[in-house]
C-alpha cells in the first residue's frame, strides 16, 4: 500500500541495511572486537568541550522561550551574522546573515536548494564517484541523474567529459569536496577550469547552472591543504555546510546554506528556500543547536586522531601492494580493488571480518571505500587480516 | 529561475508574510506594547524547568558520540521504548518500540507519513476549518485535495458528507483534535462513527483509507476533557505527535510517529518511513532533543496560563456579542465574524491594531482564529478595542 516510489526506496535501501545485519551478525560470531567495520561515515571522535560548555551557558542565558521557540524559518538572525562573519574571516568573502539560511543537516540543505531549484526533468550532474545520496534526492524530485565518469587515478572532476555532456537541461551540478568517497580535495585550478565552462556554457544554452557544492568535510583536511571557496569562482553556487563532521553533531542535524547575493534570481531563492524548509516538514533547523554552533564557531575535532589513521591505513595498505589514493581531506581511503569485480572483493573482505562499501555504490566500479572515522585498535587488527586477503587474492 | 511548484508557494506565502510585517510596522508606529497580536499559534509559556535539568544531566550522563551522533534513522532505541511505554501508559494501548519513529517535528512526521503512502493523485481529505500547511502538503505531493464542509455550529466532523464524499481514491484522511484553529475536540462517538464508516468504505471499495492523525495539542486540554487515542477505533491509523506545544519546544523540532502493527502493510510502512526520513533530508530527529524527551514524558507546561487566557477572552469576547465556540483545548478562540466577509472584518480589527486570522486560510469563511497564547496583558489591552470594533460595525 505505500507509495511506488517509496517501495523503490525500500527495495534498493535494502542492500545497505543487509551490510548492517551483517555486521551485527559478525559481531556475534567472531566478537565485536575482531570484526573491522570500514563501512560507515560516522564520526568517532567526541564533540569538543566547547560544545557541552556552550549549551550549559545558553541554557543559563537565554530565554526558554526564546531558546525553544520558533523563529523566522531561516533561523535565528544573531546566528545567521556570526556564521556569515566567520565565513568572511575563513574565506575573504563579503556575506551576511541575509545569505545564510539554517537547514537540518547537510542533507536537509541539499533538498532545501534542490526543491529549490528543480522542475521535474531537469538535470542534476555529479561526477564520478559520488556520495550514492544524490541519486536518491534526484529520483525523488523526478530530476535526470547524470554521471560524469571518473578522471582516474586522481579523481579531480574529469572536465572534458563534463563539457561534453552539459546541455540545456542541466539545471545543477553537484560539487562535494573533499570528496566522500575518495577524500580528493578538488584544486583552486580544476574549480577555476569548471567554472570557467558553466560560465561558457549559460551564455551558448541560454540557461542558469546552479552549482550546488556539499562541504561537509570542509575543515577535515590534513597538512593545511587549501580548500577554494566555491562562491569566489561562480557566481550561481550555492554552498552546503553541515557540523556533523567537524565538531562530530551528526545527530543533531545542525547545518546551513550560504545563498550569494550574486546568484541567479537572488530574492526568489532566498523567498522560496525559506518556504521549502517549511514544505518539506523540518519549519527550521533544531534551535538550541543553532545558538550552540554560533558559540563554537572557531572550535572542532582533534583532526590529527583522523590524520593518524589516514597513515596507518594508506601506509599499511599500499606496503602490501594495494593501489589507494591519497586522502588530502575527509576521513576515507579509496582503495582500487585487486580483482576486478567489486562487489566480490567485497566479499571476500567479509570472510575476514572487514567491511567495506563496494565503488559500485558511488557509481565507480572497480574501487572500494574505507571509512577510517575509527578506532585506530580496529587499523591494527584489521592490517593482518587485509595483508591475508591479498595472499589469497595472489594465490 | 526557481522551480514552478515553488513560485506558487512564495506566491501564495506572502499574504502571511504580508501579515508578519504589517504586525511589526504597527508596533513601530502604535509601540509593541499597543498591538494585539492573535494571528501566532507560537507558545509564550517558557518550558518547564525540567527539560533545561533533563538536558544537563544527560550531558553530564551519555558520551558525547553515542549523544551527537548517528542512530537508526527512526531514533534512540531505549528512547523509543520509554515512549511507547509512556503512551501505553496513558492511553491503554500496547505499543513498543518499533510502533514508534522520532520525527523533526509534527510537520516533519506528517511529512513522513504523507511521503510514504501518497501517489500522485491519491486523495487527502480534510474536515473545515483545517490547519492550512495540509493543503501545502497536498500540492506538495501531487495529491488531490478534498474538504469535507463545516458542520456548525459545534465543528465537529460533518460524518454526513464525509460518507458522501469518500470514493476509491481517497488514500489518507487527516484528523486534527483538538483541533487548530477550533480549540473542538472530536467526541468519542463522532470517531467511533467516523471509524465505522471509514471500515464500511473500505470494504466497498476494496482500498486501504489512513487515517493520519495530527495530534500535536493533545495535551493541550482544559478540565480532563478525553481526546480519544484513535489506534483503539480503527487499524489504519498513524498517529503524529509533537512536543512543541506540550514543552514549548516549537523551535526544537522534536516529535514522533506511532505506527501501530494493526496498520495494513505494516512491515513496508515501517520500512518505508525510516527511508523517508533520510530521502526528505531529516536523517533522524535531532539526537539530544530525543534524549530530553524521553526525560520529560511526564512533564507539561502550566495549562492554567493557557486556561486563564481562554475565559477572559471568551468571557469578554461574548459579553460583547461575539459569537465564539468554546474551546475544550489547543490555545484558539474561533470567532464568527459579525459581518460576513472575514478578511473585511481582519482588516477592520487592524484598524485598532489587532491582528487575527481570517478563516478563509482555514477553508472556512465568516470566521477568524484568535490565538490566545500570549500575555494576559495583551487579551485586557485588547477587551476594548474589540468592543469598540462592535460598536462600529452596529452602527
Amino acid at each position: 500500500m505505500i507509495s511506488k516510489k517509496m517501495e523503490f526506496f525500500v527495495a534498493s535501501g535494502s542492500a545497505i541495511r543487509a551490510m548492517f545485519e551483517e555486521g551485527k551478525q559478525m559481531a556475534a560470531v567472531y566478537g565485536a572486537e575482531n570484526v573491522c567495520d570500514f563501512s560507515l561515515g560516522n564520526p568517532n571522535l567526541p564533540t569538543p568541550a566547547a560544545v557541552k560548555d556552550a549549551i550549559i551557558q545558553i541554557l543559563d542565558q537565554v530565554e526558554p522561550v526564546e531558546l525553544h521557540g520558533y523563529m523566522n524559518n531561516s533561523g535565528f538572525a544573531d546566528v545567521r551574522e556570526d556564521i556569515a562573519r566567520s565565513i568572511n574571516k575563513k574565506f575573504d568573502t563579503a556575506f551576511s546573515g541575509e545569505n545564510i539560511v539554517m537547514t537540518v543537516g547537510a542533507a536537509g540543505g541539499l533538498n532545501v536548494i534542490l526543491k529549490t531549484l528543480l522542475n521535474p526533468h531537469d538535470q542534476i550532474m555529479v561526477f564520478a564517484p559520488y556520495f550514492g545520496e544524490y541519486r536518491s534526492y534526484a529520483i525523488n524530485y523526478d530530476a535526470d541523474f547524470a554521471v560524469v565518469p571518473a578522471s582516474i587515478p586522481f579523481f579531480q572532476p574529469n572536465l572534458e567529459q563534463f563539457e561534453k555532456m552539459l546541455n540545456p537541461k542541466t539545471k545543477v551540478v553537484i560539487l562535494n569536496s573533499p570528496n566522500n568517497p575518495t577524500g580528493v580535495i578538488y584544486t583552486k585550478e580544476t574549480i577555476a577550469e569548471l567554472a570557467e565552462i558553466l560560465y561558457r556554457k549559460q551564455k551558448e544554452f541560454n540557461t542558469e547552472i546552479y552549482i550546488v557544492s556539499d562541504e561537509p568535510y570542509r575543515e577535515l583536511v590534513y597538512k593545511d591543504m587549501e580548500v577554494p571557496y566555491i562562491t569566489k569562482y561562480y557566481d550561481n553556487t550555492v554552498v552546503v555546510y553541515s557540523y556533523s563532521k567537524s565538531l562530530s553533531l551528526a545527530g543533531e542535524r545542525i547545518g546551513y546554506l550560504v545563498i550569494p547575493n550574486t546568484i541567479s534570481d537572488f530574492d526568489m531563492v532566498i523567498a522560496s528556500a525559506n518556504i521549502a524548509t517549511r514544505i518539506l516538514g523540518y519549519v527550521n533547523a533544531p534551535s538550541l543547536m543553532q545558538k550552540t554552533v554560533a558559540k563554537c564557531l572557531d572550535s572542532q575535532i582533534d583532526i590529527g586522531y583522523y590524520d593518524r589513521n589516514r597513515q596507518a591505513l594508506y601506509n599499511g595498505l599500499t606496503n602490501m601492494g594495494y593501489e589507494c589514493t591519497y586522502p588530502d581531506g575527509a576521513f576515507y581511503l579509496w582503495m582500487k580493488t585487486p580483482i576486478e569485480d567489486d562487489k566480490l572483493f567485497v566479499g571476500m573482505a567479509k570472510k575476514y571480518q572487514i567491511l567495506l562499501v563496494p565503488g559500485t555504490f558511488f557509481g565507480c566500479p572497480g574501487y572500494v571505500r574505507i571509512a577510517y572515522c575509527i578506532s585506530p585498535e580496529t587499523i591494527i587488527t584489521a592490517l593482518p587480516k587485509f595483508e591475508a586477503l591479498m595472499k589469497e587474492i595472489k594465490e
